[in-house]
C-alpha cells in the first residue's frame, strides 16, 4: 500500500520502442496516458493499424500475435519461425507443475478462466524463466565475440563462469530428454529458412564447451534455448519472448484443465504419478501437410 | 473443504468423447486416471498422436489449438475460419475491465505472468459469456426447425423467449459498435469457405426478427454471436468454444500488460478514459497478403 | 468483450444495505460512484467511521472483519462467534485441491502471492460452496416455519426435496470426518452465547430427519453446516458468509504455499498421498487460555 | 516447463526451522514429504498440535494465524501486536491497484473468490513489498551496532547507502500521508507492551537521519517501516511479515469486491479519482472499547 516518494523504475521496466515522448508523471499538460496497440472507434478496430477484419483470413493467429506484440506484419520466414515457437510449447503432457494447479482447481468445480488463470501463475522462476536467462547468457557471450573473442573462446568463458559460480547453464540439461526433438527441429527451420545468425552460432559453441566438460556428461540444448537464440537471431528481444512463451503455454493448460472438467470426479486427490495415457496412437501428419 | 457424500457429476462435466470407460470412483482395479492430450516418453512428444516436432512448421498455432482440442487435425477450410476466430478477439483496446485489471496489477510491479492470470479470471459471465449462451439460444431455435417450425417461425419464438423472461438477446448489440466489423467478415469468411450451415441461417433469422421488433432500434449481430453460430456450423460445442475465447484473449492481455510495465510509471491510479492512441496510422496489409 | 446493451443485473447483484441511491448508469449528475467501506483523506484512514489507528490495540483482526463487511461493532458475544467462525477454516491440512493448486504453484517458484492467488480460485462449486447452498436450504425450511408448518414437517420436507431431485442434503456428511468436531465445538459456542435461533434450530430438525432415513446412514452436520445456522441467526447473510469463507481460509494456503517453498525441492511432483506430518505431538492450550 | 539438471535451492528458500531433516530428492528411503502445520484424522484435527475445536472461542483468528505461520501461542503481548498489524492493512479505501484490479473484475460478473485473487495478485514489489526490504535494511545497520558502531552511526552509514544508490529508504514516506496514524499507534504498542528492542531503537535512529538531510524534506516511518520495526523485534522473520502482509489485505479486497458487486452496474468503466465516500461519519469507538 505503501510506496516511496521517490519514485523510480525497475531495471525491468524498460521502454523498448517509445513512439512518443513517455512522461510517466503526466506533467505534460496532457492529463493522458497513451497506448499503440489498439485504436477502438464505433465500427472500427485497428491493431497496431490495420483493420481487424482485414487480418481475420489474411494473417494467420501466430502472424497476428507477432504483429500485436513486435508492431509490424512479420516477413514470411519469421512468420514460420513464430508459429513453430508457439507450437513446440503448447503442451507438456499432464504432470508438469503449471498444469497440475490448473487441473487442481478444476477438480473444485472452478470455472475454465479460474483454472487457466492458476495454471498461468505457475509460469515461474524455474518454469520457462530460462528463454530470458538464456538470451542474457548468449548476449555476455556475443559481447566477448564483438570484442574480439572468438565463439569458441567465448562459449569456454561463460561456460566457465556458470561452473564457478555454481549455477546451471541456461537453456541446457532437461528432466526427461536427453535429446529434446523440438530443439533439433527448431534449429534446422532456422538453417532452412536461412535467418541463423549470432545467437544460433553461439549456442551452438556453447554445446561444444559443454560436451568437453570433463565430467563427460552431455547436456543437450533444450527448447528453451533453442527459443533464446532464434529469437535473438531475429530480434526479438527477452521480454517478448517471455510474453511468447506464457501465450503459447495457454492453450494446454485450457485443454488439460478441460479435460480435467469432463473425465474426472470432482474432489479428486490427483497423483501425478498415477495416469496413463489413452489418447491416438502415434501417427503421421496427413501427406499434404508434410 | 466439506464435500457432500453422494458424489455427483456437475452439467458442465458432460464428456465430450469419452475414450475409454471413465471410472471417477477408480474402482477398475487400476488405480489409474487417463489423459488422451498429450504423450510424453524421453525424446519424444506425441501430440494427440502427431510427434510435436513433427507439427513444428507444417501446422500453425491456430490447426494445433484445433488439433489440441478437438483431437484431430482441421480441414484447410476449418483451420481458416479457427485463424478468424482467434484473431477476431486477439485485442480490444486498453479499456475493457479484464485489460484494466491485468493493467492494474502491472502497475504494482508484478511479473508479467501475474498479469496475465488477473486479466483471465475477468473472462466472465458479461465478457465473452455471451458465445455460451448464444450457442444455446441457437439450438433452442434448431430444435424447434427440426420439429417442423419455419426458420422465421423459430426465431420469432427464442427472440420473443427473451424479450417475455426481460432478457437481452444473446450475440446480438454491443457497446461501441453498431455494425461489428468482425461478425461481417466471419460470415463472409464462412459463406466462401462453404460451411454455412444450419446455426449461420438460424442467427440470420434472429436478425431479421429483431429489425423487425416494434421499437425500431436495430441491434446488430456482434461477434460473439457470429463465433457462436459458425462454431456450430462446424462442429464445435459450446465448452470448447468458450476454451478458444479465453485462448484467442490473452495475446490482447499480455500486450497490454507488457505495454502498461514498459511506457507507465509504477503505482500510477489508472483512469480506462483517460488515454489515447499513440500507434501506427490506418494502413492496408501489403499486397501479397490481400 | 461484448455486452448486451440492455443492462441488467444478475440475482446475486442484490444491494445489501444501499446507503444512498444507487445510480449505475451515473445519470444523476454527479458522475461519481460511491463507496461506503473506507475514507481515505491525508493522514487520516475511517474504516466504517473508525480511525484505523484507534481500532488498533482495541478491536481484534476478527472483529475489525466484522466491522468491515457488516458496517458495525460486533456485540461481545458475536465477536465471539466470529473468532471461532474463522478459526474453524484456519487450515485443513496438504491435501484439499485449493493447498494443492497453492503448493503446485509454489513448486515453480512463484512469489507467495501468487500461490497464494492460485489456493483462492479453488474455492469454489465442491469446496466451500456448501455454506450458501445450506444457508439457501435452512431458509427454505424457516418460510415453511413461518407459515405454520412444524419444524420437525419442516426438515422432513426440505430433505425430501433434496432426495427427490437426487440432490445431496447441503451442510451434511464429510470425506473424512464422521463427526465433525468443529462443528460439534461451533453449536456448544452458540449454546453457550445464547445466540441460537431458528436456523440452528431448523438444522437440528433435520439432522433428526436424515437420521430417521432409512438407510440408516447417519449423515452428521459438518462446519459447513454449522456455520450456515449460526451466520443465519446472527443476521450475516450468505453472501457475507461466503465472503468470509474466503478471508477464512487464507491463512491456511499462505502457511502451506511458505511451507512448500521452505522445506521442499522446486519443480517436484507432489502427491498428495505420499505425505507424513511430522510437526509438534497433540497438546492442550495453556491452563489461562482454557 | 525446461528445468535445468543441476538442482538449486534459490536463497529465498531458506528453511527456517526445519524440525526433521528434510530431503528434497527423498533420498531417504521413505518416498515421503512432510509437512508441519496440520494433522489430520478422523474426527480429529489438529493445528501445530492443539485440536482446533479446542482452539475455536479459546485463541483469537489473529492469534491463530500467529500459532499457524510461527508453531507456538504467542504471549499476550505479542497477540496483541499481531492484532494490531492485521488491523493496520485491513483496507486503504477504494484506489490502491490491487482494489482496482479486484473491483475490475468484480466488474464483469466473476465470482467473488476470482476477484479475490485478482487483487491478491497485485500485492507485489511497489505495494507491500516495502515491509521484507525495510527488514534487511534495518538488519543492516543493527549487523553495524553488533560491530559496535552506535545507533546514531549506523543509521547515518544505511541512509547513506540508500542515497548513493539512488534508491528510496524502504519504510518511510506515503503517497498520501505526512504522519502515518498507523505508524504513531504500533509504536505506541509495543513501547506499552514492552517488546522494544534493537530494530524499533535503529528505525528511530534513521528518522532523526533522515530529518538531518540537507534537502529539509522530513519523510515519515511509514506502516511498513513501523510492522518491519516490530515485527523484527518480536522476532517474526522478513518471511513469515510478508506473508501477515497478504493475509491481512484479503478482508478488505474482499469487501472492496464485494461493493462493487452489489452497488455498481456490471461491466462499468471504473476511474479512481471519480468516488466519492458516502459511508457512516466520523465516529469513537464504544466506552468500553477504548
Amino acid at each position: 500500500m505503501t510506496k516511496p516518494r521517490t519514485a523510480h523504475r525497475s531495471r525491468s521496466f524498460k521502454p523498448v520502442k517509445p513512439l512518443t515522448p513517455v512522461n510517466p508523471l503526466k506533467g505534460d499538460g496532457t492529463g493522458q496516458w497513451k497506448t499503440a496497440l489498439t485504436c477502438i472507434e464505433p465500427n472500427k478496430i485497428l491493431m497496431r493499424g490495420y483493420p481487424l477484419d482485414e487480418i481475420m483470413g489474411r494473417l494467420t493467429f501466430g502472424e497476428s500475435i507477432y504483429l500485436l506484440l513486435m508492431g509490424e506484419v512479420p516477413s514470411p520466414s519469421i512468420g514460420s519461425l513464430m508459429e513453430a515457437i508457439l507450437v513446440s510449447f503448447i503442451d507438456h503432457g499432464a504432470t508438469p507443475p503449471s498444469t497440475l494447479a490448473a487441473r487442481n482447481t478444476a477438480t473444485t468445480g472452478a470455472p475454465l478462466r479460474a483454472c487457466v488463470a492458476a495454471g498461468v501463475l505457475g509460469f515461474g522462476r524455474y518454469h520457462g524463466g530460462d528463454i530470458e536467462s538464456c538470451m542474457q547468457f548468449l548476449e555476455t557471450g556475443l559481447e566477448l565475440v564483438r570484442k574480439g573473442t572468438s565463439y569458441r573462446g567465448a562459449a569456454n568463458a561463460i561456460v566457465q563462469g556458470c561452473l564457478e559460480a555454481g549455477e546451471p547453464i541456461p537453456g541446457f540439461g532437461h528432466r526427461f530428454h536427453t535429446r529434446d526433438p523440438r530443439a533439433a527441429r527448431l534449429f534446422q527451420m532456422a538453417l532452412e529458412l536461412e535467418v541463423e545468425g549470432g545467437h544460433v552460432q553461439m549456442i551452438r559453441a556453447v554445446e561444444l564447451a559443454v560436451a568437453a566438460l570433463p565430467d563427460g556428461q552431455a547436456l543437450p540444448v533444450n527448447i528453451d534455448g533453442a527459443i533464446a537464440a532464434v529469437c535473438g537471431d531475429i530480434g526479438i528481444p527477452a521480454d517478448i519472448a517471455n510474453a511468447l512463451f506464457i501465450i503459447s503455454r495457454v492453450p494446454g493448460i485450457t485443454a488439460q484443465a478441460q479435460e480435467e472438467r469432463q473425465r474426472e470426479h470432482p474432489m479428486r486427490q490427483i497423483d501425478p504419478k498415477d495416469h496413463v495415457y489413452d489418447g491416438a496412437g502415434q501417427r503421421r501428419l496427413p501427406d499434404k501437410r508434410r
